[in-house]
């Protein structure tokens, strides 16, 4: 059975970890961290967990958390994570670190985009980016796993066929995304407000959200080049559930059947990504509560350009499942174990 | 392995029948019926299932069916599973009937509130009323089951210890109860768009909904004498959920601790039943996705009267859940085999 | 021209007013106080009223205020109002006060459901109960109005005729109501976000809320002597409306038309009460925007109880239309004037 | 007064037209027209109109009502008035078309896209595309009006000035848009169920919307040539409201004063075009139930690409707000009259 701890557990990530968790085989949740909550009883903070988890919160202890599990998952904001990793607990116990701390390699990037001073910038190398399909066999060997972010993994699984079989010019790569509100989190904040949000769609982040770097930085290596992509995520009146809407140029007049193939070529094998049918969009609503990622594409003879679409939920695929993917690849255990999630509809 | 045969498979109850099955070790599903789509595969139905299920749409064959599988479920509209049950099909096959055609004992009264005549009232009485809780011995020797309607069911267990413990009068009591919109069905129906249900509330089959007698009936057995109750739906813009607000006189003051006992003499070992901590409210969204049914109360001794609630996914407990812990009665399997659904948040 | 001051413009109802008293022809907004926003300009607090209005946010000095203008709008939390209000004020300009100070005639159930000491009960005689259909003589004669609650409005124009008339038992009222999630105001609570909100339903303050003593008194005058009802709002997720639901046990057997005539005595010639056609049931779509409360009933004579219906916009009706319509009603100028606006679908 | 006819009341953009006309002081609806509620009161369809507006629904009569009105509104769909229009109609009366039918100047594009055959392509040449703020001149002059599509209204104005001055290269616009449900019309279709839009986002009609070369064409006269674009619509869950959010890349390096000047340049005078302050992103609830369009823009120098922003109410300024305008402008009437419509928030 491996021992779990989660710092972070009542942010909405860690509540999906939480529930995902209770539904795995061989993993046991031992540690319930949450700063805002010490003492109170979980199941008081999600009432969804009554009769289900009877622990208390716990403070955000590292080093002692790290002597009682066999792994950590951080749900914090940047920096927290990046603070209290040292030597002595990387080699106790792994960490799966879903926030941006490990995420990009080259560190004045990751200062520059989130405007602080990486502490522990020795990690950064051994990190690995948790984005099984693509990094599997090193996430296998990692004790350090930088957990994607929700837009990087919708986007990059979307685009990363067409740019490893160069269909695609890199620099014509534009993202237009669509999230849940959970993305935005669970602090008391006027513009997450119920009746800000309902009835409401906005763009934000506009040509200055810190994905931008992440998704260029993974794309590059599909592409085996730098790039530099337009990125704009959009606030949708809903929970769950982001959907990437990307652009990008042909390389050269291609049929529908060559880029099915470059999708099936990565795909056909993984359970996770789901390529649709022709001519199906991908829908949030179609994923909700799963691992999946549904991706599909449409060519525009018109103007030579594909438009490539994921569906995903920011909180599975996006966040705490994955998370749990990578944790059963370091523990070699069935990747897919916890993870057998049916889509929730309606 | 329970080979299992739905009717109605691609209305959002027996989507529900299949989402749930899907994750049951014990049965598998070997018919998809859906008139409505007949031979179309059922994941272009459902998308969500694209992958997972790779079945086309079966029509409605009862007779075959019966040959083919262990049990049917019908999620049909009223009087279809009624105008096909005979007894060479009850002889092969157990029914689980959605429907509400053998809830009611006196079939005058069906018929009234129905405005149909029931083709088949010789099986009224054997059939047995599905509330899993109340009538489990009785449902595990059953061939014919009745699953109770959704509003019964959250009304119901939300109020049975009261009545049975004689702590409120019987026709006082009026039950006020809100439902997401996938109760409503997945016909096309101007009423049921979304333009016409968002940011909307309303109140309909005011003093005419046909769950009246039937939870009049389960009421009355409580109380041990025939009751009248008012009963009133309202529609609410969500998907799932159930939330029952009911309203009773207490017979006589009582305290805190003798209602809370009377919760916990029936449900202290139910599974699915939460009885929540004190001045806690249930909420649909604790119960998402999941066969819980939360309940609680208040007492108001101002008024002299009691505030029941409960909150339950019409879907689930209200639906194809409680249909599945009913056949796991009646295949002698674990109750709550499948049916360990966490719920989910947000 | 009017001189309008609002005291709390930022809030939902403060903006409401604002959008109203735009559109109203004898009134001119000069002062747009806030005590979070001071100097920043209105329309950077509510984008929605860029280009519309250039003024900027202004404290909330009443002192001051009141020699600038003829009317003070005080759309702040309990207390503020009537620890501010003194005779100079009084003197030189109108109040019309949208908290709960001075609704309540009786200081000591005030200050127990409220729980706070009230800091000048010597103003609560001489404050007019704003409800105009009801009190529109006194209303036009009155220095300081007590602008009614958003659930006593909807609750006891449902009501009101019925009790007046003698039709129903005073003590066997029941109310269940719903309310769009505005009501909650524009603080950044955790439990008003959308994700915690949206998808879900709930009660609240069961048999505690503090409307139900100003319900109980306003109601109480109806009947002629005093009444305990049971009260229980809802949460629901949607930006507006009020919906109620109210049950009451008929005195003696009583028919359609004489129910209707009740109602169509009191508000026949109301421009904002509309009394529905036969069996059409309120909805608080039909109403969002505008200032109509829209009535209608449905008699039981199974129970021998009547279900009475209500909805309303919680921020027009429910107050800052009322409060506008209080305005001209002491000012003398045409009572609908501002409030025709028409209810926007969908 | 002008007397109007209205052909297709009942469906979303026609019910629009009449909340909107209803507080117009210079018209007056004489003709409720909507062939699937003859007979009915249009009140009892729409039911927020209920004591507002008496009449009955009436026919498509074309020739009798253009005997009786000044002006016909047709909100039917494509093909219906075209194939009704002819000279003796268009010498009695002035015809604002909401639907496609003369839009299109090449009715070989027009053909193609909508799968019909134009009826009386005669009148395409005559009929002035009714985008106000661009058209305004001809739009007095005219007998026979095409409305805008909603998304084209919004995404021309959005991107109008910046072709205009030649600041962006035509070939490399791409528009992603986003709109609120009640777009998709009032017809009983399961995709527009509640159940199905909610908790949900989709792309759709995927390089092949009919909207396509509508906006082609209008950005094709802005830039002074013609041009071909991307245009990805997405169903959103909320009633009202569209969001485009364009890309496109910059001639040359371009600063934000010389945008801003270039948007003032067309927008400063214009009560319905807001050009948002610096970094403020467009929101649909920002101008829900008005006439306004909100639009700005963000430079990427990273990319050298412009991200233009424009959000609009779909049914007021993309459908009957719009027709209202030209109304006005044609009978020479003051341009906003009944348009005073303050955005409702929240």
């Amino acid at each position: 059975m491996i021992k779990v701890g989660i710092i972070g557990s009542t942010g909405y990530a860690g509540g999906e970890l939480v529930r995902i968790l209770t539904g795995h085989k061989e993993a046991e949740i031992k540690w319930y961290g949450s700063r805002s909550y010490i003492d109170k009883k979980y199941a008081q903070v999600y009432q969804n967990m009554f009769q289900i988890v009877d622990d208390k919160c716990m403070d955000d202890n590292m080093e002692e958390l790290s002597r009682e599990v066999d792994v950590i998952f951080t749900a914090t904001p940047q920096g927290l994570c990046a603070s209290l990793v040292n030597e002595e607990i990387l080699s106790r116990t792994k960490i799966v670190d879903l926030s941006a701390d490990f995420r990009i390699k080259d560190v004045k990037v990751y200062e520059q985009w989130y405007g602080i001073t990486h502490p522990t910038p020795g990690y950064i190398p051994e990190a690995v980016y948790g984005l099984c399909e693509i990094n599997r066999e090193d996430i296998r060997k990692a004790r350090l796993i930088a957990n994607p972010g929700c837009y990087p993994t919708c986007t990059t699984l979307s685009i990363y066929p067409l740019l490893k079989e160069g269909l695609i010019a890199p620099n014509t790569i534009i993202v237009d995304a669509k999230s849940g509100t959970s993305g935005a989190g669970r602090g008391a904040k006027v513009d997450n407000l119920f009746c800000e949000v309902n009835e409401n769609i906005k763009a934000y982040g506009v040509a200055a959200h810190r994905h931008t770097p992440e998704i260029e930085e993974q794309l590059g290596y599909a592409a085996g080049e730098p790039l530099k992509i337009n990125f704009t995520p959009h606030l949708v009146p809903m929970n769950r559930g982001i959907l990437i809407t990307a652009y990008a140029s042909l390389k050269k007049e291609t049929s529908y059947e060559e880029v099915k193939a470059a999708y099936d070529k990565y795909y056909a094998s993984e359970q996770f990504v789901r390529v649709l049918e022709q001519d199906v969009c991908p829908q949030t609503k179609w994923v909700e509560g799963s691992n999946y990622v549904d991706v599909n594409f449409k060519l525009d003879p018109r103007t030579n350009r594909i438009i490539m679409m994921g569906a995903m939920d920011n909180l599975v695929k996006g966040a705490a499942g994955q998370a749990v993917q990578n944790m059963n690849l370091m523990f070699g255990i069935k990747e897919s174990e916890g993870l057998n999630l049916v889509p929730m509809f309606p």
